[in-house]
């Protein structure tokens, strides 16, 4: 699609974090059945069960503003989940996987928190009220999924150090 | 190069970081030109003198743990500049234009973020307490540009709501 205005880069960017979303929605399953700590298995499996529910936020978003909703490739997620699948197929320790996997769904996470804060300003800026509180909803869980990831990261660290 | 430990998930998250850091430098200039606002024109500018150093510190870093500083593709920062050169290619209104531009540039500050908040971690958990500083303060850098960029597009949506 030709991007000439802000209207047209809000519906762009929807159409990037859908695929994302989706994108995730498959790994996910990989990452959890990988992971050997219990924090990080319960952390992807609870994260699965939210990004389903991103998607279903990001199909009401596209409705509410008339709009058909459809994925548009977003290199980035490809490249951050094509080298997370890299690592899941190179790393025997697991440790390292474990380390390996929390950064890249890190990245994943932060990708998708600039991603809905532009949103959430953008449908703000274009009076689309509603669904700035519906993308806002999916920014905090985000943001706290990302808080955890760190938690489990440190939690590892200090056990470590002990 | 094969992933084996935490030791090679650090050597390679560095030099894609390296990699991420040099298509920064290579695209802020490209931006810095294109932005209409003076608020984001001196924040691209600014920018791209904190991204030089933030070059010489991951060089100093390799330097430090004995390791030849080089570059390794990163996909995730490719996807993310190629989509900015297309919105510059695509988008004439000039506030459009700074909104897409002003995105870009925060979804490559979450990408930086996320990758020096695990290099911060694996410096520290690997016994690197020199690099874990430097990567540190780099980390505090990024936070503030991304921070700078969401206050220019809350002034530019309170300008528009005024």
């Amino acid at each position: 699609m030709a991007v000439k205005s802000l209207d047209d880069l809000f519906v762009h960017t929807l159409k990037d974090v859908l695929y994302a979303e989706q994108a995730i929605l498959k790994a996910l399953p990989k990452m959890e059945k990988k992971a050997s700590s219990d924090a990080l298995k319960t952390a992807f499996g609870e994260h699965r069960k939210e990004t389903e529910e991103h998607v279903e936020r990001l199909n009401k978003v596209f409705e509410q503003i008339g709009k058909k909703a459809s994925a548009s490739k977003c290199e980035a997620i490809v490249g951050i989940t094509e080298e997370a699948e890299e690592l899941m197929g190179e790393i025997e320790d697991p440790e390292a996987l474990d380390a390996g996997m929390t950064a890249a769904a890190q990245a994943v996470e932060h990708y998708e928190i600039a991603r809905y804060g532009t949103l959430v300003a953008w449908a703000k800026e274009l009076g689309h009220t509603e669904a700035a509180k519906i993308l806002e909803k999916t920014l905090g869980e985000e943001k706290a999924a990302d808080e955890k990831l760190t938690g489990i990261a440190e939690s590892r660290l200090n056990k470590r150090a002990a």
